[in-house]
């Protein structure tokens, strides 16, 4: 994502990886549009995205007061709020942009709609810098010959920077370490195989692609050291809501003695849920499942079950790394702790 | 399948649930070809079509004497067991056809013709009254409200009859019994999706489509109230290789405390093998992860790990449903008594 004077660039990854295709977002609802749609995704990306979103209708705003210029950041708000539910770094940016306009309401117009961008930015940012540290914290992880098995993309194309999970390993790799990851397609829309086997190709990482009900066998076949994948939600108990499949793997994981990490920026840590059983789960379409590219693949009419996450309890995870540091059981109160650091 | 005068009539069941596309396969060579390419695919299923190929390949043999047409046959019998090496019930319906040969050598050449070809219909005949048996046997584990998840397709389209997992659900259905099912899609070739789908919407069934990576999720989500899926070939001590896929919804049952079964004919168990280890894995093409409809899904040269099967452990599975009866553990004993037992 490139933040530019005429809007959001961005890059379409539904295109991916046969086309490396951009547009120009110059409205919230187009943010809007690309996020429903999956062409930004990833939890901490659709934060910042939302971010953006907001500057871009307040900018266009011919508010005359903060009142008129408060309700075209609400509806704004909303609109971007509406897209998907489960990922909270979208509720979590849209606070602090509502915040920053409250912040600065007795201020001049022009100057509000000024803070507001160079809110965006902070966030934008704060996540470029994130995404480095958790590379950071995370890479004392990897040892020469390690083997990782990662699910959906967790990388650059989900963050503001290098990634989540993906930036554990781009930092393992950028300190010499030689080790293999194992991907799943991640179905139905195959964030997995479309974007993590290419941003892994692209950095020069030994990368293999395995189908989603292939865990199992792998685990068996090969050694596997570690899971990690990215969050979209964290409750206070470490319950953790991520792309569907993860809670799968996390089970497999326990029954193979492999340890299972998340790794994700505080801002994806929701403390208010006490447990994941709160997190509200997105179903999507079922042309998903039921169409390829257009091409039908179940019969017409068939029922289907597509919950876009899941939560993998935090018994099942050995720690979540943030940029703050590695959260380890019991996350009631280390995940306290971590939010509560200063950044390093 | 259809046993004709000119050739045996199959479906083309890559071109499911989007065209019901007949084709008459009149050599070995042709069935050969539609077993590799999976038009024709299922344990039982390609034990009977490779039977049906030694015939036509032995009708069409202008041989003199025994030795003659037995050369015919081996080579006949070479090909076809060079298709696919998981299912052994490809192995025994050779094996059968061999001893049927042997058996007959002394006869006039046209009589031995003739007795190949009533053990191919033989051959054929059993698995149809193997898969109403299991169906009989099976469906005493189906209760009104039951739901059922299965996966791959052990249907009418993968043997000579109803099905070996999905003949206890038509049974079920034909003594009024009212049940859901679950079926996962089955990556990478999606069985699931265009064939069980399919078949269960035929008959009326209430069938739900899920993605591979959805079963941890459904479980937790709805009851499951027992896993059945089919086998392509089960060693002395129960482990059980199937569809890939199989061994990790076995132990995420284990991890819900949902009861596992495995329905086949006794065609299906090879004793001779202690232990599922030393069952061959066939692993496939390549572009089987990396395309699909011709369309790219993963970057150009990705690495790809592709096993077409994996083995579930005996100590996962409650039972084996088989035409003789339900085998339950240990099975070094059970399984050696259900073959020895004269069929019901």
């Amino acid at each position: 994502m490139k933040w530019r004077e005429d809007g959001l660039e961005i890059i379409d990854q539904t295109k991916l990886p046969n086309e490396l295709s951009t547009r120009i977002c110059k409205t919230g609802k187009e943010i809007a549009e690309a996020v429903k749609f999956l062409r930004i995704r990833g939890a901490p990306a659709i934060g910042i995205a939302a971010a953006y979103g907001v500057v871009l209708d307040v900018r266009n705003a011919t508010a005359k007061n903060y009142e008129e210029l408060r309700r075209v950041l609400d509806e704004s708000c909303t609109l971007l709020a509406n897209t998907r539910p489960t990922a909270v770094n979208l509720f979590w940016a849209i606070r602090r942009m509502k915040r920053c306009a409250e912040r600065n309401r007795e201020r001049p117009i022009p100057e509000i709609k000024k803070m507001l961008e160079e809110e965006a930015v902070q966030i934008h940012e704060e996540d470029r810098m994130c995404c480095r540290r958790i590379g950071e914290v995370g890479e004392k992880l990897i040892r020469n010959e390690t083997t990782v098995l990662t699910q959906c993309n967790a990388g650059a194309l989900a963050t503001g920077g290098i990634g989540t999970a993906l930036a554990i390993l781009y930092v393992a790799k950028e300190f010499g370490k030689e080790f293999r990851v194992f991907v799943c397609e991640t179905r139905p829309l195959l964030q997995g195989a479309r974007l993590t086997a290419f941003e892994l190709q692209k950095a020069e990482i030994d990368v293999t692609l395995i189908c989603d009900n292939m865990v199992g066998a792998l685990m068996n076949d090969e050694r596997i050291d570690m899971v990690i994948t990215g969050a979209d939600r964290i409750a206070a108990n470490g319950d953790t809501a991520n792309k569907i499949g993860t809670y799968q793997i996390a089970v497999l994981a326990k029954e193979h003695k492999i340890p299972f990490y998340i790794a994700a920026p505080t801002s994806t840590l929701d403390l208010e849920l006490a447990q994941g059983t709160y997190i509200p789960i997105e179903h999507r379409d079922k042309k998903e499942l039921t169409e390829f590219f257009g091409k039908r693949i179940a019969p017409h009419g068939v029922n289907i079950y597509n919950p876009a996450f899941d939560v993998t309890p935090g018994q099942l995870i050995k720690g979540i790394i943030t940029e703050k540091g590695i959260a380890t059981p019991p996350y009631e109160i280390s995940l306290k702790e971590i939010l509560s650091k200063s950044p390093h």
